[in-house]
C-alpha cells in the first residue's frame, strides 16, 4: 500500500506548516525588531524542508500507485489533494519560483513608497516584472491543471475555480448592485445618523470586551488566544488558534468587529475534521470558504438586531456606556452605514463587491496581456467611476491602494466577494433549516448556528470544492439573488 | 572541500534548533493548555528532522575528509565540535534512545506524585529503569569518547569534563567549606537581620523594575523580551533572547534576582561569536560556563554594595519605598543570609556547593553500580547530615526534591557549583584586569565588566573546553581558593 506512506509524508509536511504558523504568529505579535532576520532564516529553512518533502522524487510514483488502491471516499479526496499539492510544487521550475519571489520582495518594498508618493511611473518596471513572472507561473501551472493561466493563479486560493463560474456570479451582481446602491443611499438619507459613543476606549478594556464577545460566539480559550498586532489575522493550529487585532481608542467597533471577523476564521479551523488533521483533505477548503466563515459572523450574524443586542450589551458593560448612542438600534444604524468610497478595505458590504469586480476584471486582463501596466491607473479610475461612482484623484487612493498585486497575490481578490455571497447563502440556509436561530442569537446562544456550520462546512474540510460545499449545504449553487435579497431586506426593509 | 558542505549541513541543523527554542518558549509562556499535544507533535518532528541531518550516512565520511583540509583555528575547532555532535548522535542505538526517553517520561510523571507523598518505594522500579538505561547510554558513549560512562553523561552538559578534575575542585571545597559555614553562621548571629520591605508588590510593577534592571545590566530590548512563566528560564536566539521569571507579590527580591540570573544567561548568548552563529563552535560552551555567566551577575556583581546600591535605588523608585528596610545595607544583609537548609534551590551560595557535592558523589556511585537505588534515601540523608548539617525527615525534602534524576539529567548537578566557582574566578580576574570596575558599577555603568566578559568568555564560543576558557581568561585553572577568599571577604570580612 502506497497510501499510508503518503499519509506519513504529508503528516510531516503539515507539522512543518504548523510550526511555521507559530513562528509567523510570534513574528507579528511579540518578536523584538532585532530578531527579524534570524526569524526569516528559521522560517526559510522550514519552508525549504517542506518543499523538499513535497518534491521527493518518488512522490509521483507513490501517488500513481495509490490511485489503484482500495480507499474510502475521504482517503480518495485526500489523495486528490495530495496530487494537487505535488503538481503545484513540482510544475513550476525552481528558478522561476525564486525569480518571482525576489521580484515580489522588491516590488512590495517599492510599492510602500510609490503608494505614499503617488508615483506609479517609479513602480511600473517592478510591477511589470512581477506581472511577467506571475504570468509565467500561471502558464506553467495551466497545462498541468487543465485551465487558463489566470485560473491556475486563482486555483492557489480557490481550488478548482473557473472564470466562467465567477463571471456568472459577478455578472449577476453587476446587473443589480449599482442601481441598488443608489436606492440604499436615497433610503439612508431619510434618517439621520445616530450619535457615536464618546471615547477614549482603553485598549485593555477593548481586549476584555473582545474576549467576552469571542466566548459568546463559541471561541474556546482552552484552545486559543487573542493578542494585538499591526494587522488583524488568524493563525495557529486547530488545537491552538491565535487571533489578533488592533485597537482604535476613539472607536471600539472597528477593533471589536475585527475580533468577530477573526473569530469566524478561528471557529472554522477549530471545526475541521480531526481524523485528517494533518492531511491535505483535513484543511480549510480555500480563501472564499474561509472568508465566508469570518463574514458569516462579522457581516451576517453580528449585524442582526438579535445578536447585536447581546454584543451592544457587552459593550455597555465594558465601558459603562449609557444613553442613546449606546442603544442597539443606534449601533446597528452606524454599523450598516453605506457610502460610495474609494478605499476597498473601508467599504461597506453593499459597495464592496463593486471594488472587487473591478479588480477581478483588471487583473484578468493584465494576465491575459489585454491590459498594459502603464494603462492600469486610467482603467482603474474609469472603472471606479463607472462601478462605485467615485473617481480616485491619484494612484495612492486608486490602483496602488492594495498590496495584493505588488505582493504577488493575483487571483485573490475574487475570493472576498465569493466569500461574502457564500456567507449570506449559508446564513439564510441555516435559518431555513433551524428557524429558531434568530431567537437563539437574541438570547446570546450561538450553538445552534455554529452547529449548523460545523456540520455543513467546517467538518467537510477540503473534501470537495467550495462550489460543491455550497451546493451540498444549501441545496443550490452560489446565487447572487440571495445576496440581493439579503441587502434589500437589511438596507431597504 | 568537504568543510563548506559540513557548514551548510550544520547551519540547517542549528536553524531547526533555533525554531525549536521559539516553539519551546511559547509553550512555556503563552500557549493555551489545549495546544500541548499539537505542539509536542510539531517539536517532535523538528527534532526527528534534526536528528536525521546529524545522522545522514555520508556525514562521517565528510568529517574524515575535512580533517585533511586546510582550515583556520576556528574552523578546526568547529570541525571537532561537529564530530562531537555526530558521535553523540550516532553512537547510541535508536532503540535505546527511545526506551530511555519513554522511561524518563514515565519516571518524571511518577516522581511528581512520589515527591508529594514521600513514596520512594512506589517510584523505585521506575527510577531503577531510568538508571539502568542511562548507564547503558553512558556505556555506549564512553568507548567513542574515551571516557568512563559517568564522564560520557557529564560530557553532554560539560564537554570534555573529567571526574579527576571535578574531584580536585570539589575535594578542595570540601576541605574548608563545612568549617567555613560554621564560622559564617557564628559571625552572622552577632548582627540582627534587618527588616524586610512590606508588600504586596504588584506583578506589573515588578516587571517594570525587572526591565529597568535588565537595561542597567546591558540587556538590549531590541533583541529580546521578558515574560512570565511558571519556572524562570532563558530561551530564544542571540538576536532575539527571551527570558522569563515568576513574581512573588510578598517579596520582590526573588523575582528580581531571578531576572538578574536569566539576564546573565541572555548576555552570554548575545555575546557569542557572530561569524559562527549557526555552527557548533559558535554556541555557548556548556552548562558550567552558562551558569558562570548567570551567577556572575546574580551572585557576584549584583551582590556587591556598589551595584546593589543602584538596584536598590531602582526598587525604591518602582515601589515608592522609604525607610530602613529599603536601604542598600539592609537589602544586602538579607541577600547574604546564610542557613543550613534542606532544599538545594533555596540554598545560599555558601552552603549550596555542599548540596551539589553530595549529589555528584551519589549519582556517580549509582552509575558505577556502587550504590543501589533502594539505598539512595538513606545515603542522601546521611550525606546531608554530614555535609550540610541538617537531616531530611522524608524523601520529599530529601533525595526526591530535585527533578534531575527522574528526568534523566545525570551528570548535570556538578555544573552548578563549577559555574559558581567560575563566576567568582571571572569576577576577581575582571576586577584585577580593570580595577575601575567596582567604581563603574557604583555609577550603574556595567559596560566595563560586560566588555571583559564578552572578550574573554562570550566571544570564545565553544572554541575550547570550559577549563581552557577559564585558564585563558584568568591565567589559572579553576581554583577553589578563589571561591574561599570570595566567601571569607563577603561573609567574614
Amino acid at each position: 500500500m502506497s497510501y499510508p506512506t503518503l499519509e506519513k509524508r504529508f503528516e510531516r509536511m503539515y507539522l512543518l506548516r504548523d510550526a511555521l504558523t507559530v513562528l509567523e504568529w510570534d513574528a507579528s505579535t511579540l518578536m523584538p525588531d532585532g530578531g527579524a532576520q534570524a526569524r526569516a532564516d528559521q522560517m526559510a529553512v522550514l519552508r525549504v524542508m517542506r518543499h523538499e518533502l513535497v518534491t521527493t522524487p518518488d512522490l509521483g510514483e507513490l501517488l500513481a500507485k495509490a490511485d489503484g488502491e482500495s480507499l474510502d471516499e475521504w482517503q480518495r479526496a485526500n489523495l486528490a489533494e495530495m496530487r494537487r499539492e505535488w503538481v503545484r510544487a513540482t510544475v513550476v521550475p525552481v528558478e522561476l519560483v525564486e525569480a518571482r519571489s525576489q521580484a515580489v520582495s522588491e516590488c512590495e518594498m517599492r510599492w510602500r513608497t510609490a503608494r505614499k508618493e503617488n508615483d506609479f511611473a517609479g513602480l511600473q518596471p517592478s510591477f511589470e516584472e512581477v506581472l511577467k513572472l506571475t504570468r509565467e507561473v500561471g502558464e506553467a501551472q495551466a497545462t498541468a491543471l487543465g485551465s487558463t493561466p489566470y485560473e491556475a493563479l486563482l486555483d492557489e486560493w480557490e481550488p478548482g475555480a473557473r472564470t466562467q463560474e465567477i463571471d456568472r456570479v459577478f455578472g449577476g451582481l453587476e446587473a443589480f448592485l449599482p442601481e441598488l446602491v443608489a436606492r440604499v443611499l436615497e433610503h439612508q438619507a431619510q434618517t439621520p445618523m445616530p450619535p457615536q459613543p464618546e471615547g477614549p476606549f482603553p485598549a485593555a478594556k477593548q481586549l476584555e470586551l473582545g474576549r467576552n464577545v469571542m466566548a459568546l460566539l463559541g471561541f474556546d480559550f482552552h484552545h486559543g488566544r487573542i493578542d494585538t498586532s499591526a494587522h488583524p489575522f488568524c493563525a495557529g493550529v486547530p488545537e491552538d488558534i491565535r487571533i489578533t487585532t488592533r485597537w482604535d481608542e476613539d472607536d471600539f467597533t472597528s477593533g471589536l468587529f475585527g475580533v468577530i471577523h477573526e473569530t469566524g476564521h478561528a471557529l472554522y479551523e477549530r471545526g475541521l475534521p480531526v481524523r485528517f488533521r494533518k492531511q491535505p483533505v483535513g484543511q480549510a477548503r480555500g480563501s472564499s470558504t474561509h472568508e465566508s466563515q469570518s463574514l458569516l459572523w462579522e457581516m451576517q450574524a453580528a449585524r442582526t438586531p438579535e445578536l447585536l443586542a447581546r454584543i451592544a450589551e457587552q459593550a455597555r458593560i465594558a465601558f459603562g456606556g449609557t444613553g442613546p448612542a449606546w442603544e442597539t438600534e443606534a449601533m446597528l444604524a452606524r454599523m450598516l452605514h453605506v457610502e460610495r468610497s474609494l478605499i476597498r478595505v473601508e467599504a461597506d458590504e453593499v459597495t464592496y463587491p463593486l471594488h472587487v469586480i473591478l479588480r477581478y476584471r483588471l487583473e484578468r486582463a493584465m494576465i491575459a496581456g489585454e491590459l498594459a501596466v502603464k494603462d492600469l491607473p486610467g482603467a482603474f479610475a474609469d472603472g471606479m467611476e463607472r462601478l462605485v461612482g467615485v473617481r480616485p484623484a491619484n494612484v495612492g487612493e486608486g490602483c496602488l491602494q492594495d498590496i495584493h498585486w505588488p505582493a504577488g497575490l493575483w487571483g485573490y481578490f475574487p475570493t472576498y466577494t465569493l466569500g461574502a455571497l457564500t456567507a449570506a447563502q449559508f446564513f439564510a440556509a441555516a435559518i431555513e433549516a433551524v428557524p429558531t436561530i434568530p431567537a437563539s442569537l437574541a438570547r446570546g446562544e450561538t450553538a445552534p448556528l455554529l452547529g449548523w456550520l460545523v456540520t455543513h462546512v467546517h467538518s467537510q474540510g477540503a473534501r470537495s470544492t467550495a462550489s460543491e460545499i455550497i451546493e451540498n449545504a444549501t441545496g443550490k449553487k452560489l446565487d447572487p439573488e440571495i445576496f440581493r435579497r439579503h441587502l434589500e431586506r437589511r438596507y431597504l426593509g
